[in-house]
């Protein structure tokens, strides 16, 4: 049984090939997909497609549409949502995506430091499972399939 | 026609009264709901009901329990959610609402200053209505009633 | 049974009113709400509230976002939506405010003039009824109480 | 990741071999669909399949009966809308399709000139991303890819 | 606690004031809706409000689709549906508005004489209770208030 | 785009073999489901599997519980369902299976001929195309792949 | 705020009226529904409206039938569900109930005493809170109005 | 046409193979899934993947989000249910799958034997179809075939 897998969260390491490497490793049968990696492309994409915009807040409306757009079309492809959380890169978006795969059932895994446990409470409570490393996610896959 | 507003957002002053006295000068038949606006109360709940818990992660998941249950009872009777971000509380639980809000067809009016307009783009976006004051959003109800 | 009843359409005469004197006149106990309709207010509503905008697109959007947010509260509250087509004024929100209900799962009725049938024929067919006259529309309310 | 991208909007030229062409050259896995585009096998179909109506409005009905019940089983199937205006063919059904397409969740794109701004301006405001080309289209999905 | 119950079946005898007496003997807090039980205005309405038409199916088509919206507003309002069979109306429309109210997840009794088991033995299989009289139907309701 | 089509409607002819006959000829990429069209294996399936049941009541129970089982397994896989109703046998359990797959938005041609067009009309009208010959369903169905 | 709750669980003692008891106590605007609590009207009343049945499955499943009909009616009407479970009764139905109100989306308690942590595990997980005592059941509603 | 089906139920003894032993003789294309198997791994999978947990509270609970998570995923792909109660293992989640399947409209079938009659009978009155040996279960998903 292959699995759709979105990967949530910050794009400024590479966390999402860690992820790749170790369902490799573990030989599991997912397909990876997530967000634009590319900070300035994210960041640009919108002026990239429709042109000048006249000041930051609509440089910045134009870029979220397309990149909604984006993770709408493959969060609906999705059988699972992996949402990460680290202690510098505090994003509102990966909050926001992780709220939105728990209200269209997806089955949400949070990871997150020990020392964000306490601003992440609600939602971690709200996820199905909340783990603290990207192996516990690994391992929290591996067992679907055991 | 009555409307119930649900006011997600930080807990810390009192941005709830200012909303409320505004809606009772233009005269607008709302009722408000929110979160428990008692910080220590908030965070004490799980252990004020269930008792002491074996550590920060444990007392903060029974905390949560309780809220989002709080949360999700008062939600579900709103017609209208307005979520407020600030400079100085930079809470993804009030994210999580907006998104959740968002994902239950609830209209949604952000309310977040200038400085903000970059890190909640997505959020923004996907929002009905974005403003920067309070004064704004219920400029923006007043119109529902014109 | 009371009935709330969202009016869709055109704001440019006092077609509302004809549709209100007339449930008056039967008698029915029906709540009308709909548009802004006062079409200088409805089409500055953005820079109203938001300030002067860098250009049409910017005004127009914004306007069009708090435009959004007052009919999804509205409609949202409606048990019955009514969508006017006149031969003047074929405006395209009319359409997607006809859908939109539809897709909620709003009994909707459409009064188009003859001349509209075929631009309007895919319309139509989608909604539960269609007439010719707001007199007609009006009958078919009044059969519900019947 | 295969997707299937719905054409909703005029048959009247042949807008959508462009966007096939230009799917093709950018060499993305898109399957696309989208209503008949032989426009009187499209007006005619009610009566090519049910026989002589007795007047306009009942061939009309018969013809978007058909024709709805095709949109709807492709549309479904469809991953991704396009929806695109132009200044000549201003067509209802088209904001029809681009609103049930929103309100199915369907990712949605409309594509309108730069003239059409204000009269389309509330249905933008609700699609997920607005353009003014079919390039600019093509560049948004090319996007999910990336 | 008050509920309103939809009455679908046939418009022939006045099965629906037995049911309405019987309601008023014990006391319960029930309001009734259904279908126009004037057989001849229901089958005249399209004809009444939308003109003359140009042969049976087209009259037919008119009445049904205002019946049709009749049903739904009343039946979206509904807390409980009871749709009876009888052995001489064998209706097909009070099977489909008793499917239908199934697929709404509206709690749905259905009455069918003893005779009439086999025919209907799907659709009672899928309703919540069925029972052979008008008296078994008013002592389920009675129950929900014991 | 290969479609799965369910075929509901009585099961005493072979009008299910005309219908894939049909496509074979057009050459249309068609799956075809539908109900147990063995009769008496239909009605004593129940105690096929479970045993002698005390009644005919019981009997009839045992069985439309296990072709229910069948219908939704199978409707839920199809992307059109069609209806056929003839004169001969006008079972209840064609317009439930047509009002259900109405309601769970599937894209339904129902087939009846000229004679039932008026108990049959809020059905047909309800539904997204109605026909009166097999071989007119199977050029709507043509129509969606011209 | 008027809120509803429905009392799911045993109904050999009368916890129902600890629970309203409290309630009033602490001057809670609620409302409470619930089953049958009279055990021999619960098990009866299949037989009680529908006369004898041929053994003890069908006079089982003659009377939940009826009890399931209630439970739906009731608990849509409820904006909170509690559901107790008890050392002594350890009824399945309870189990579906609460697993029923948590799919409609009806925020849930589940009170349970420290004995049934290990049966009651994956339930309790997925309700929003989880408590031991009744006393602490009401805490929690008397925190929403907080 | 392939089917999925979720084997919900006790895993203390090896029916799983039986089924999966049966289709293989009756040569259906089936896919069995289910909960893990290896009864510690599924008590510890909590610890093993989170670390040691504060008390059997806590154990549990980690564990149950992560057998909630398993099963979240796999019913989701499933397009049938089958749940088994037997006498010796009267587990909670069994119900609770088996009501959670049974609102996610996932056609269910629940085995059980006779003993259990009483105490399963509103569970077995809401699902699709209730026998009591595995054989019995498999000819039902036989004959979805037939």
């Amino acid at each position: 049984m292959e699995l759709t897998v979105y990967l949530a969260g910050q794009i400024h390491d590479d966390w999402r090939n860690e992820v790749k490497q170790k369902a490799k490793e573990k030989d599991l049968p997912l397909t990876f997909v997530g967000p634009q990696e590319n900070h300035d492309r994210s960041d640009d994409i919108g002026e990239d497609i429709l042109g000048k915009q006249p000041g930051n807040f609509y440089k910045d409306d134009a870029a979220s549409s397309i990149n909604n757009f984006r993770t709408q079309v493959l969060m609906q492809k999705s059988d699972v949502v992996i949402a990460l959380f680290g202690e510098k890169y505090k994003q509102w978006n990966t909050a926001m995506d992780a709220s939105a795969a728990i209200h269209l059932n997806k089955p949400t895994i949070i990871v997150r430091p020990d020392s964000l446990i306490h601003p992440l409470k609600e939602l971690t409570n709200k996820a199905d499972v909340t783990v603290e490393t990207i192996d516990q996610a690994m391992e929290v896959l591996q067992y679907v399939y055991e």
